[in-house]
């Protein structure tokens, strides 16, 4: 059985980067969610109404794995992540 | 279409309520539960491990609506609760 996490991403970009570059990051980034989607590591995701933030289901043998695939993401240096490991509620069972 | 909620809800027992009394509300909490989640009211749920709380995706037709079905919960007087909307993230498009 697979894990499941609750992760809430901020996305900050700093002053600093250039539109060409922070487009292209955004450009990669849309495309590695759609692929974590497709193959189940996004469960789900939502948008934070009004924000650059998300949460989202995500599935994984361990956190070390979620760790991987998070840090992979290429937008990752300009993320605040926070991850909530869940466990298994009665109702589920 | 309904909308989605993150709903985070932590149990808290007071020290004044007799066991019998508590085993009673917890009873009927876990059939409503159980019926919230066979209705969809409740899409998700995981316990935040090593606690009484958990987290959950609710849906329901607006903040209204949501607020009553929570309140209608038997254990809400023993419950703080806090609620996110979800707005739509593109990769769910």
């Amino acid at each position: 059985m697979t894990n499941e996490y609750l992760v809430r991403i901020d996305v900050e970009r700093p002053a600093t980067v250039p539109d060409a570059e922070w487009d292209a990051v955004m450009a990669r980034e849309a495309e590695r969610a759609r692929g974590y989607r497709r193959a189940g590591v996004i469960v789900r995701i939502w948008r934070i109404p009004g924000t650059r933030s998300n949460v989202g289901i995500w599935s994984a043998a361990s956190a070390s794995e979620l760790h991987d695939k998070l840090s992979a993401l290429p937008a990752h240096p300009y993320m605040k992540i926070d991850v909530q490991p869940l466990a298994q509620h009665y109702v589920e069972l």
